[in-house]
C-alpha cells in the first residue's frame, strides 16, 4: 500500500490490479484508515485518469451485490439520482410521472445527510410508510404501481459506504473521481437501463461553482457509457430553494399538489420537465414521446395514481396525499415578514436549508431524530415585489426553542432591494 | 480538525492555535490516525507557510523535554545530523575532533533505520558499548571526554516519534518542511548551541536530487534562526559510499585508523574537514582558527584520544579501536570481482546500502538484529583502473545465504567502463 500511495502521490498512473488490491484491501479491514486517507487526499490533488475511475468504481461495486433489475422486472427501468438541495421534492414528482409512462422507476435510496432529508426521510413523513422492505416486495411493488423506493441494503457497494464514512472523517470529500465514483457505483449497482442525475450548483449545492458540477456530470456520464450505460447530467440552479415547500411533510404535499394539477411553482415545473424528459429519453423514447407522455401522465391523473399505489403498497395512508393535514401539523408555527418594502434579489438555498434544518426538518448529527411536520413555506421568492410587514415564509416547528435561530437565518438568507 | 484538514487541502494559512491544536491532539490521542494521515499529505501537496513550519516545530518541540544542554555542561556544545547514508561513519571522526578542540559534542542519536545502521548501531558493534545511559552519565561522560552518544530517551520530542511513525506508513515521508520540522525538532529541544547539517543528496540519499537537499538545508537553517541559534548546511554527494568501509564494526574501524592518522580516503578526509570546520565555526571560531585547531586535534592524537575516553566511558572495549579484530570477525567473507578490465565510473551508494544490509549490516524491519560484524570493504572505487578478476570489494556476513544476493546488487552497483 505504501508504494501505492506514493505512486498516486507522484501522480503516476495505478494499473487495475493496483487499484482493486486498494478498494478490496480497505473494505476487507487489510488496509488501515490511515493509509487510505492518505490516499484519498493524493487523489484529491492529483485526480484520477479515467482508467483509474473506472477501475476503482468497477472495484467497488463487486464488494456487494450486483442486482439485475431489469432482468428481475422484464423492462425498462430508469433510475435518477440528485447531487442534493434545499426543498429538492424531484423524485416524487418524475418518479410517478415516468412511471405512468410505462418506465420501471425503482430507487434504492439513502439517507439525508444535509441539512434537509433525503428522499426516505420524506417518504416517512407519510404515517405507515415502509421502505425497509424486502427485495421481493421492491420488485412487487414496482410491477404494480411503477416505482418504488426503499432504503439501500447494505450489501449494496459496501466499498462505498466505508469509503464515504472515512472521506467524510478526512476532509477528503470535495474530488470530482471520488464523488463521481461514489454516486456510480450504487447507480451501476442496481442494473438500471438508464440513469439521469441532477447535478445541482449553487449556494445551497455541495458543488458551488457551475464548472464543477459540469465536470462531475460529465465524469459519471462517461464512467456510465464504459458501462454501456445510458446516462444524462442535467445541471439545476441551487442558489434558491426548489419550489414552495423546504421540509419533509410539506415537500410530500408540495409533490402531490403538484401531481393533481394544483398550482405549481414555475421552477418545479421546470425542472420537473427536464428531469422527466431525460429519463425517458434514457429509455428509449424521443423527445417528442416523451414531452407528449408526460403531459398526458399529468392530464390524466396517472401520474398522482403511480404516486397512490405506491404509497399504499408500501404501507403508507394514501390519504395523507390528499388531506396533507393527516401527515401532522407542528405545534409552533412563526412568521417571517419583509423588514422593509422592495424587490426581494436573494433567497439564500444555504441558508434557508440551514433555517430548516434547526427548525428539526433536516439532521445535525446522523443520529438526530427529524421531525417530520418541520419546515419552511415561502410565500415570495426572488422577483416579488414585497411591503414592509408583509409575510414572506411561515416556519413550522415543534420545538418552540430553534425558532428565533431559524428565523435569524432565514433573515440571512432573504435580501429585499428598496429600489 | 475536519476544518483544519480542509484549510490545508485548499491552501489556507492555519493558525499558531490551530497548528498546536493538530499536533498536541494527535500527539495525546484526540485526532485519528486517518485525519493525521490526511493532513499531512495535503502538507506533502500545499506546504507549509514559514510561520506554519515554526509553529508546527514549536509545538512538537513542547510536547516533550526540553533540555539546556548548554547550561548543563556549562560551555559551548555542538550537534551535528547527517539526513543518512552509506558508509556515513562521520560522527565517530568529527566529534572526536570537534571535542579536541575545547568544544563538547553531546549527541541523542535515533537508531538507523535505512540500508545500514545509525551511529548507536555502529556503536554497538563495539563490546560492552552502552547507549542506553542515564542523563546524569551522559553529561558526566560529555564533561570528561568532550562528547558522548546515547540513545534518544522517549520524552525527547514524543510528537515527532508517532508523526514520523505515521508518516513512514502512509507515504507522506517526503516533504520538506515535514522533514525539517522532524530533523530539527530534536536538535532545537536538546538546546545545543550550534547545530551543523549534514544534508546529503544522489542516489544512496534520502534526497536524490541536490536542488530538494539545497531547499532542505536552507529551510532547516532559516528555522533554526528564529530560534535564535547557528546552522549551517553542509551538501554532499551520496552518489557513491563515503570511504572505504560499509558496515558497523568496518565503519568504526575506519573512523579509529582515520583518527590514528592510518590511510584515509579522501572524501573522508574532505568531508571530515568541512563538517569540523563548520561545527567549530558555529561555536564562535573563525575559520582559520578552526582550521588550526583541527589539524593540530589530529596530528597531536588528541582527537583519537577523546574517543578513546568516550568508548571507556561508555563501557566499551576501547582495544577494539586498534585492534579491530576484538569486535568479531565475520563467519563467510566473499570477494567481488571485476568482470572485465576497464575504469569504475559508477559505485552507485543505494544498491551497495541495500546490498550491505543483506549482508546483515543493516534492518529490513525494525525488528531486525544487526550483525555488527557484516558489511562492505571496498578495495576499488570510481575512478580506479581494473582488469579482469581484480577483487573490487570484500564482502562480510556471518550468513551465507544472503551471499549471492548481496553480489548481484554491488554487481549493479558498480559500472566498469571498457574503454
Amino acid at each position: 500500500m505504501y508504494t501505492l500511495i506514493t505512486k498516486k502521490r507522484r501522480g503516476e498512473e495505478l494499473t487495475h490490479e493496483e487499484i482493486d488490491f486498494i478498494v478490496r484491501g480497505y473494505t476487507f479491514g487489510e488496509i488501515s484508515d490511515a493509509q487510505m486517507a492518505a490516499f484519498l487526499m493524493a487523489v484529491c490533488f492529483n485526480g484520477m485518469t479515467e482508467e483509474e475511475l473506472v477501475q476503482f468504481t468497477d472495484s467497488m461495486i463487486i464488494t456487494g451485490k450486483v442486482y439485475t433489475l431489469h432482468d428481475e422486472l422484464d423492462g425498462v427501468c430508469v433510475d435518477k439520482h440528485s447531487t442534493g438541495g434545499v426543498g429538492d421534492k424531484m423524485t416524487l414528482i418524475d418518479g410517478p410521472i415516468v412511471a405512468a409512462c410505462g418506465v420501471y422507476v425503482p430507487k434504492m435510496s439513502g439517507r439525508g445527510l444535509g441539512h434537509t432529508g433525503g428522499t426516505i426521510d420524506k417518504l416517512h413523513a407519510i404515517p405507515g410508510f415502509v421502505t425497509d422492505i424486502s427485495h421481493e416486495e421492491f420488485i412487487r411493488t414496482v410491477r404494480s404501481a411503477g416505482l418504488a423506493v426503499m432504503s439501500q441494503t447494505d450489501d449494496l457497494v459496501p466499498a462505498d459506504r466505508k469509503i464515504y464514512a472515512l472521506r467524510d472523517n478526512t476532509a477528503t470529500v470535495e474530488s470530482i473521481p471520488l464523488i463521481a465514483s461514489s454516486i456510480m457505483s450504487k447507480k451501476l449497482a442496481t442494473g438500471a437501463d438508464g440513469i439521469v442525475l441532477d447535478v445541482k450548483y449553487g449556494n445551497g449545492a455541495f458543488m458551488k461553482d457551475i464548472g464543477d458540477a459540469e465536470k462531475l456530470g460529465d465524469t459519471c456520464v462517461s464512467l456510465a457509457g464504459r458501462y454501456r450505460r445510458g446516462c444524462t447530467a442535467v445541471l439545476s440552479d441551487m442558489n434558491k430553494p426548489l419550489g414552495r415547500m423546504v421540509g419533509n411533510a410539506l415537500e410530500v404535499a408540495e409533490a402531490a399538489d403538484f401531481l393533481m394539477g394544483k398550482t405549481a411553482s414555475p421552477d418545479v415545473e421546470e425542472l420537473s420537465h427536464r428531469l422527466s424528459t431525460a429519463m425517458l429519453m434514457s429509455a428509449g423514447f424521443t423527445e417528442e414521446e416523451a414531452v407528449s407522455r408526460e403531459r398526458e401522465a399529468l392530464a390524466s391523473g396517472r401520474a398522482f395514481e403511480c404516486l397512490e399505489r405506491m404509497v399504499s403498497l408500501q404501507h403508507g395512508d394514501v390519504r395523507c396525499l390528499t388531506d396533507h393535514t393527516l401527515m401532522g401539523t407542528p405545534r409552533y408555527t412563526e412568521r417571517f415578514r419583509a423588514g422593509h418594502s422592495g424587490r426581494i434579489t436573494a433567497f439564500a438555498a444555504e441558508k434557508t436549508g440551514l433555517s430548516a434544518m434547526y427548525l428539526g426538518a433536516g439532521r445535525r448529527c446522523i443520529t438526530d431524530e427529524i421531525d417530520t411536520s418541520a419546515g419552511i413555506e415561502i410565500l415570495h421568492t426572488v422577483g416579488d415585489e414585497v411591503r414592509e410587514g408583509d409575510d414572506i415564509a411561515i416556519l413550522y416547528s415543534s420545538s418552540i426553542s430553534d425558532m428565533t435561530k431559524a428565523l435569524s437565518l432565514l433573515d440571512e438568507a432573504v435580501t429585499i432591494d428598496r429600489e
